[in-house]
């Protein structure tokens, strides 16, 4: 889990699923800390941006399109979870950096709706200029634009920052009030912006090897035409906006966006033609033949600019066409211009669905990414256990150096997002990362949380450890080892086929609710084969698709006590058929995460037996995947490490802490006592 | 459970929820049971009814109004499950009975559109005038429509027989079309019909006695004024359409309804007026008094005739108020008299919400019930156990003597809905009820699923309990023991409150997931005092809302194996407080049904030592519970069989079947192995 951004839509589900984590204690909180506007004149801190040149800039902009006020949401065209710098307009007019919220400017007034996670970092990033709402509902901000905007006054936005959901819900809330909203293409920000605005990236586009890739993509191309021949509904076309399925789609990958390794591009797919609208001057002569653009078949990829998508669409839906979209990623921006009864609307395009199921080739592709991955992680943890004690490992600097592990690796492509590394009461903190500012030490006195991932050419990974290399707490133990029963709960559970996740998540919550504790975050999200790291629409929540075979999700339950410390334990599985007793068609999960659980935080008494069986077997599966790869790269220690930490759990724990309950339950059956 | 209208909204979804049961095998079905109209004479079933005469007179009421097509749904005007006769309006055009189907007659053809589970029946019933439509969804039906009816055509239905969402799925459906939806209040079913229509009912109201109520009237009409006064929308109003939110409101209780203790009404209850509207000449003296229906004041009732309440709503709507419904129960025949502007749009009413949490004083009552309920249960078991070795009991003469001795316990009012009273493959089928003329004989051989519940002036029951008298099968008992599993670990559950029941109810499923089995339909329904035997919003379906302490709902999975048995086990159930370790708001369920399982079908080296501990405990409850009352009615036989049938299960079952496995269990462990 990287949580970065999980506080935007669809992601803002995962980690509001149960009202996120209440709001987290301010660390180290002073009063000089944050602005104080009660007072004159107002108290700001040094952290605090001066908003008032982008203010004034924005409002002459609005000045000129006669808008009363303007609505500025912290996301890109194409509903990304990591947005570039030149997306972040947001973070530019108001100087909060947070990654969720949304700022709404009118001629006399300005607010940042954001919530409880982000309230203290707004306090130290905003000037005076700014109201804080601590709310992120599109009624609240409806209702101030209700009080702030005149009878007869007009709202702008940009199109393209806005869903069809958010657009939908502005105009409902709007549409019997007195004030208009604007659709208005050229962006305010950017004018106000300037010249100071990060250019358009001109980074490679490249082709993955085929050694990389699951099938050609005109292969890929050919089965979402075949889709939409089967459509009952006849779609001519489909229109890609998310910028993973275009990468997808066509096996390019590019660096426009943090930890994923996209470009900027949209794809119309007809039945006839092939449209790639992308930044042309990023396409080399091999990219551009491997696309067949010279051409003009039905195979050939038409190569248009970027800027020019909204222009096509619109040409393209003024013929006899049906054009296939998936409401989650299409943006205001491009749906407005096809007219309602030539559009197809499913919640996620054939593309997202597809992408979701990996084939045979994508699976092992993504299975081999883990097993070298995990050699990074177990380097580090071998690392850590040596240095820690030394007092010389802080959390920043230790995030650092998996980075470089893991960047030592075949196919390696950098992290797959932020790294949290966390130690002690951080590790409780929903948005945790360390600076290279701030930063906590490790200690064998306290838990460390590490949740990190990286991009490989073959595959993306996401993986969370919490270690402890003292003396754990009774209720630490406890804590980790009901985390662990309802990582192994889930991951062992066998469902019927086209289950959702959403219905089985509970297993991995119901050990700790059994004494009253919970975790306040989703369970897990699917991942992609490089490409994101929290690759919708697979995963545990009510926006997910069924489970299907061939799909991977992450599992990842967790504790936080706020102020002591953090337990997360997060594995990705593959899903695949279970053999059950009675024929039928069931699925199961196998993880394919390999890197072993601490022993020192396992409590083995409130393990039962199959729990046990389900460890051990996981153990064995490390030590034969694992173990060649560390013997092949000569790393003994590490060798010999991931052999003492996958040694079965067996009677000789059990006998000196819990096998007195089992014993006692076996004497009372024997003895005929009912128990 | 009471299959019989679990296919209407939303009992549809409990129902559908796993895609149904496929579709049921015929039983002794040969050609001459069901129509054939593909043969010139067609061949019709003596079952199959001529309508030629009810088409003639509906088409000219059709002619009338100038439509091309009327649609006729299985419903009443306030969405109620079981309807009364005068309501049967499909039955009566199509010749077919079953609770769940549409039918729609243009000037050419006519068809009636029904699920799996009554497609025999259809073509037993129908004559050759009806086309048989093996689907349920809308968008078939407009299919068709735009088929039928010309261009320009207008199709006719009745607005109190169609939910806010059926109408807008027809209108969204058929908007970009030629054809217009037209509502007509008048309906031209009962214009057809004439004379031979059932009357409006005339059975008296009354008003249920204070001992058996957990409020009164006055005390129901402050709650809901008070959450008025608190919605930060400011209604004005609740308008009230479904028959149990008045029955609840006033603590009035009629007979017009099978099954539901209901009148035909409406509510209107504004913040300074009652008014209830109703069948006057139902109501003496007493209940006019008890309603303060003389005087004008806001706890006053004023009573209006039934088929006013359009004309009042519209009246109400023209000032300047906010009328608060529940989407979920108001038929389009309200709504569409209240302006856009002034309505707020709840899925359920202040009323519906509130009558799902049961006071102390209901909760009692509603135990009460069931004390009682299951005397009667067992006294039925106990005969059986005497009497089906004999072979002169069969389904439909034991349901009747089940019948006869709920109404031989206090406060009894009859059936809570249609007794399911199944032997062999018969339970096995979705909607299976006996018939004086078409049961099974009851046998030692044969599994026998028993569904049933009562209404009593103190609460209403439902009940399931499968029982074997022979020798089942190893399979049968595993399948038995693996539906309790179910039935335990989803009783025993702890949970934050406010989880919703959907994301739970996997627990009931698990133990058959494991080893490949299921069950198509939901896991349990909310049940009410002296109310409905499937109350809304309770449950643990996906429409339902969050558990809160002091609902009451069935648990009840099961497992069907097709042609040859059915398993259901099903107690009502009360969540409650639970205590955990750590402190927070958890909740659990306490099982009120109190009817021991059948002990011949558990297969005890299955349960876990956690089980078993449930079910002594389960078990010791029964007897403090029913035990005293079987005594004070001198019941003596009965007491000895609950006695028998609630002795702790022990190591001397265990021993002789399922010891071993537990002790390899324990041997490894000692010895060291690794489980």
């Amino acid at each position: 889990m990287a949580w970065a951004r999980w506080g935007c839509c669809p992601w803002l589900v995962f980690l509001c699923a149960l009202g996120a984590w209440g709001h987290p204690k301010a660390v180290n909180l002073t009063g000089e800390d944050v602005r104080n506007c009660s007072i004159s004149p107002p108290y700001l801190p040094v952290t605090a941006v001066n908003t008032t040149a982008q203010l004034t800039a924005l409002r002459q902009q609005m000045h000129n399109q006669s808008l009363s006020a303007y609505i500025i949401p912290e996301t890109d065209a194409h509903m990304s979870e990591y947005i570039g710098k030149r997306d972040k307009r947001r973070a530019w007019i108001t100087g909060f950096t947070g990654s969720a919220g949304t700022a709404v400017v009118s001629m006399g007034k300005a607010g940042l709706w954001t919530d409880s996670r982000y309230w203290t970092q707004a306090e130290r990033q905003m000037d005076c200029n700014w109201e804080l709402h601590k709310e992120v509902d599109i009624t609240s901000i409806v209702t101030w634009l209700l009080a702030e905007v005149p009878a007869g006054g007009h709202v702008g936005f940009d199109p393209f920052l806005f869903s069809i959901g958010s657009w939908k819900s502005y105009y409902t809330a709007l549409k019997n009030s007195n004030i208009q909203l604007v659709s208005i293409t050229d962006n305010l920000v950017d004018l106000a912006w300037g010249s100071e605005k990060p250019l358009f990236p001109s980074q490679p586009i490249y082709a993955l090897k085929e050694a990389f890739t699951g099938s050609t993509w005109k292969e890929k191309v050919s089965d979402i035409r075949s889709q939409m021949q089967k459509h009952r509904k006849g779609p001519t076309a489909v229109l890609l906006s998310a910028l993973d399925e275009t990468a997808w789609l066509f096996n390019l990958r590019g660096s426009d966006i943090p930890y994923n390794p996209f470009f900027y591009s949209y794809t119309l797919l007809t039945d006839s033609s092939i449209r790639l609208f992308v930044n042309k001057s990023c396409l080399d002569s091999e990219t551009l033949k491997y696309l067949n653009s010279s051409c003009s078949g039905s195979m050939c990829v038409q190569i248009e600019n970027y800027s020019q998508v909204r222009g096509s669409v619109q040409t393209y839906a003024s013929g006899d066409v049906k054009i296939w979209i998936g409401t989650s990623y299409t943006t205001y921006g491009l749906y407005e211009v096809i007219p309602l009864e030539k559009l197809i609307e499913d919640t996620y395009s054939p593309v997202m669905v597809t992408k979701a199921v990996k084939n045979s080739k994508e699976q092992a592709l993504l299975r081999a990414s883990h097993v070298r991955d995990a050699v990074a992680v177990i380097r580090y943890l071998v690392w850590l256990e040596k240095n820690v004690p030394k007092g010389t490992v802080d959390e920043f600097s230790g995030a650092e150096l998996l980075d470089k592990f893991r960047g030592e690796e075949d196919f390696s492509s950098g992290p797959s997002f932020e790294t949290i590394s966390a130690s002690g009461l951080n590790a409780a903190l929903a948005h945790y990362s360390p600076t290279k500012e701030q930063h906590r030490k490790l200690s064998s006195d306290e838990m460390y949380l590490l949740d990190s991932g990286g991009q490989y050419w073959d595959g993306t990974t996401d993986i969370t450890r919490t270690v402890h290399w003292g003396t754990p707490s009774a209720f630490q133990k406890e804590a980790y080892t009901r985390v662990l029963i309802g990582n192994i709960d889930l991951s062992r559970l066998v469902f019927p086929a086209s289950t959702s996740g959403r219905m089985m998540e509970i297993f991995a919550r119901r050990a700790l609710w059994d004494v009253g504790l919970n975790y306040g975050h989703g369970t897990g999200h699917g991942i992609g084969n490089f490409l994101c790291v929290h690759e919708w629409p697979v995963g545990f929540q009510s926006g997910n698709i069924p489970m299907a075979k061939g799909m991977f999700t992450s599992i990842e339950p967790g504790y936080y006590q706020d102020g002591e410390f953090g337990i997360r334990i997060e594995d990705v599985a593959v899903v695949v058929e279970a053999k059950t007793k009675y024929p039928g068609s069931y699925l199961t999960f196998e993880v394919v995460s390999l890197v072993p659980y601490d022993r020192n935080l396992i409590d083995i008494s409130l393990l039962s037996p199959e729990h046990l069986q389900y460890l051990n077997h996981y153990y064995q599966t490390i030590r034969e995947k694992v173990g060649p790869e560390l013997q092949r790269r000569q790393l003994q220690e590490e060798f010999q490490w991931l052999q003492r930490h996958t040694e079965p759990l067996s009677a000789r724990a059990l006998r000196t802490t819990s096998l007195a309950p089992l014993l006692v339950v076996s004497s009372l059956i024997i003895l005929g006592w009912s128990v």
